[in-house]
C-alpha cells in the first residue's frame, strides 16, 4: 500500500483538518492492524434534496470508507421534535416519527449512490438525546460559557448587530457536540461553515471523558454553476443529485473551464495522480477543455444514473448543441383558443411566470418554430408551434 | 370586611408589586365568592438554615393565607440533580432523593412556625421539569433571546467585566419561570433581587397559554443587626429562626431604635393601624423605645418558641443587663493545669480562636470574675473563674 498517495488523495480539496496526525494514524492503523475507525457526519432531518454541493462531503467519506472508515450517517431528528412555544418561528414544523423515517429513506436513495452501504450506519440522535433528559441537557450547558459561544462568527455578528439570538440556538451546537460523545466518533466531517460546531464535538468528547478526541475534516463549499456563489437551490445554480441524466450532463457542460477544474478536484473520483495528468494535458493542449468537461459530465452522470443513460445524455446534448437540431423528443401540450406567448410558455412549463417569460423574450432567449421572438405581446392562434427557451428547453404546443 | 385595611396590611413593607390590580382583585374575589388563589415561592433544595431575613417573605405569605391564599412552597430540587461535567464547579454536589426529602422536612420544621400548614402545599419541581424532557428544555429556551437574558443586572455586569457566565445559568431563570407554568400560580413572592426571574414566570405563563399571568410581589432585603448590611450568615449579623429564645430575644434588644421600626414593619404581625399607633406613641413619648423593643422581641421570640420561653428570655436578659448580675445558669468547664486566658476562652466556647480572644481583650470586652482584663498574656492558675465576653457570653471554668 502506498500510504503517501492514499493520504494525498484523502487530503485533496480539503479546506482544513484539525489533528492531521490523528487522521494519518487512523489510516496507518487500518493498514497495519486492520482496525476500522468511525466517521461522523450530521444531516438535517427535513426532506432531503441533495445537490452536488452536498456530495463534496459524501465523496470524501466514500473515499475514507475505502481506507478503513465506517460511517455514522447521523440524522439530527432530535431537533425535529422541538416546537416553538413563543410562536415566533411559525415555519418550524414538528416532524413525526414517520416523517423522519420517510426522510431517512429518501436520504438512503440519494446517498448510497456515493457511500458504501455496507460500511454505513444510519443513526438518529433522538436515541441518546431524549434519554439525556432535562437534567442532562442543563448539565451539558454547564460546559460552555456565554462569551465563548458568542465567539461563533455568525453569533458575534448578530449580537453586534442586535439581531436576536434565541437561547436555544446556543443549545444546538452543544447537542450536536454531544452526538460525538454518544457515538465516540474518530473523525467528524462537515463544511467549513460548521467549524465551530465540529470542534464542539471534540471538546465535549474530552470533557465527558470518552477517551476520544475526534479529528475534524472540513470540506470547502462548492461553487454553483455560475462559478461565483456557493451552490444552492435558492440561487438556482445547482445540480440536484436526483436530476435527470440529460439535465445533469448539460449543466456540467455549461460550466467554465476554470470551474471544471474545481469540480474535478471536489467531485471526481479520479485519483490525485490522474488529476495531475489531466491538468498537464490541458496545459499542453493535448486534451481539449470540452473533452475534459465531457469526461467529467459522463463520470458524474454515470454515478447518479448509469453508463447507458450518461451516454444517451451526451448524444442528446451533442445533437441539440452541436448540430443545433431539435431534440428527438419533446413534451406536447394543447390549449383551447388563441393564447399569449408568455402565457403559453408558462403553460408548457418552460417558464415559472409570465413576467419571467417576458424577461426571457426581452433577453432574446425565446424562439417559436426556430425563429427568435422580439414581440412580448405575440399571440399564438390556431396551429402547432415548437417553443424554445434558451438552448435546452423545448415544448410542442397545439393551439386548438 | 374592611377590604381597604386588608389591602393596606398586605402592601405594608412591600418593595414592589407587579400587577397591583390583579392582587387586589384576587383578595376581593376571595371575600366576594370564597375563591382561593395560589401563591408560589421557591426555595433552595440544600439544607435550610433560615434567618429572620428569609422570614420577611414567609410573613407576607402567612398574611395572604389569612385572606384566601394557598401557598405552593416550592423546593427547587430539579437543579439538585445536576452535575457539572466540566468539573469547574467542584463544590456543586448532586443531592439524592433522600437528602432532598430530609431538607424538606427541615424546612417544614422551620416554616410552619410562620405559615399555616393547612394552607400550604410542599412541591418539588423535579416532578414536572424531569417530564419536560430534553426536547421540552430546548423548546423552553426558544422563548427568550440571549440579549434579553443579558439584561439581568448581574449578567450585564459579569458580561461587561468578562467574568464567565455558564450557559446553564441562562437556563435556570427559564426553568424557574416554567415552574409558574406548571403550577398556574396567581402570585409569585420573592426578594427584590429576584425581580428578573419572577417576571420570567409571568412571561412564560403567557407564552405557554396557561390562561394565567401571575402578579409578582417583591419584599425588600432585611437589614441585619448592624442596620446597614443585609442580614446574612456570612456577615454574622443575623438571627436564625432556630436560635435559642435567650439569644433571639437578646439580639433583638441590641438593635438601634431606627432599625426597630424597620423590623416592626417587616417582622411584626401587628396590623398597620396598630403600627401607626406605636409610631405615634414613640413620637409623643408615651411609649419608651426600650419598651417597644421588648414588645417586638417578645412577639418574635414567642413565634419561634413559646410565650413561656419568651418571658423567661426577657427575665434572663433583664437580670444580666439591668442589674448587671451574673446569669442564673452558666456552662461549666474544667482544665488541667495553668492555662492562658485566651486559650481558656476558646476552650469554653466563648471565642472561636485565640487571636479573636486577644482582639476581644484588646477591645476591653473580657472580664474574669467581673473584673475587666487588660493583659493579653494573663494566665489562669488553679482555682475557679467566671469568664465573660461582651455582655451576654458567660462560662464557669475550674482550673485543676
Amino acid at each position: 500500500m502506498d500510504l503517501k498517495n492514499i493520504i494525498a488523495d484523502i487530503k485533496r480539496g480539503v479546506a482544513e483538518i484539525i489533528d492531521e496526525e490523528k487522521l494519518e494514524a487512523l489510516i496507518k492503523n487500518y493498514y497495519e492492524k486492520g482496525e476500522n475507525f468511525y466517521i461522523k457526519a450530521g444531516f438535517d432531518p427535513t426532506a432531503p434534496d441533495l445537490h452536488l454541493g452536498h456530495s463534496v462531503v459524501l465523496n470524501k467519506m466514500a473515499l475514507l470508507q475505502k481506507h478503513g472508515g465506517l460511517v455514522y450517517f447521523l440524522i439530527g431528528d432530535f431537533t425535529g421534535q422541538i416546537g416553538d412555544p413563543s410562536g415566533k418561528n411559525a415555519t418550524r414544523k414538528k416532524l413525526s416519527k414517520e416523517e423522519v423515517l420517510k426522510n431517512a429513506k429518501t436520504y438512503e436513495e440519494q446517498v448510497f449512490k456515493i457511500l458504501d452501504k455496507e460500511k454505513t450506519f444510519i443513526k438518529f440522535n433522538s436515541e441518546w438525546l431524549n434519554s439525556l433528559g432535562a437534567a442532562g441537557v442543563v448539565e451539558l450547558t454547564s460546559t460552555f460559557s456565554v462569551a465563548r459561544m458568542l465567539e461563533r462568527d455568525d453569533f458575534t455578528k448578530r449580537f453586534r448587530e442586535q439581531s436576536p439570538i434565541s437561547i436555544c440556538e446556543f443549545l444546538y451546537p452543544l447537542l450536536q457536540g454531544y452526538d460525538s460523545v454518544a457515538l465516540k466518533s474518530d473523525i467528524e466531517m462537515g463544511g467549513t461553515d460548521q467549524k465551530f460546531n465540529l470542534l464542539m464535538g471534540r471538546t465535549l468528547q474530552r470533557i465527558y471523558n470518552t477517551g476520544k478526541e475526534q479529528a475534524v475534516m472540513m470540506m470547502p463549499l462548492l461553487e454553483g454553476l455560475d462559478g461565483v456563489n456557493k451552490m444552492s437551490k435558492s440561487l438556482n445554480n445547482y445540480i440536484g443529485v436526483t436530476e435527470k441524466a440529460n439535465d445533469m450532463y448539460a449543466k456540467i457542460l455549461s460550466i467554465s473551464d476554470e470551474l471544471m477544474l474545481r469540480y474535478y478536484e471536489l467531485l471526481s473520483f479520479k485519483s490525485t495522480k490522474e488529476l495531475e495528468q489531466i491538468k498537464q494535458d490541458l496545459k499542453q493542449g493535448t486534451l481539449h477543455p470540452k473533452k475534459a468537461k465531457e469526461n467529467l459530465a459522463l463520470e458524474i452522470t454515470q454515478r447518479f444514473h448509469s453508463v447507458a443513460l450518461a451516454n444517451e445524455a451526451k448524444a442528446e446534448f451533442d445533437k441539440v448543441h452541436s448540430a443545433n437540431e431539435l431534440p428527438s423528443q419533446m413534451e406536447e401540450f394543447s390549449v383551447n383558443g388563441t393564447i399569449w406567448l408568455a402565457k403559453a410558455l408558462v403553460e408548457c412549463g418552460l417558464e415559472n411566470s409570465t413576467s419571467s417569460a417576458r424577461r426571457s423574450i426581452g433577453a432574446n432567449a425565446v424562439s417559436v418554430n426556430s425563429q427568435k421572438v422580439k414581440d412580448e405581446q405575440m399571440q399564438l392562434t390556431q396551429g402547432e408551434y415548437i417553443l424554445q427557451v434558451g438552448k435546452r428547453k423545448f415544448a410542442k404546443l397545439r393551439v386548438i
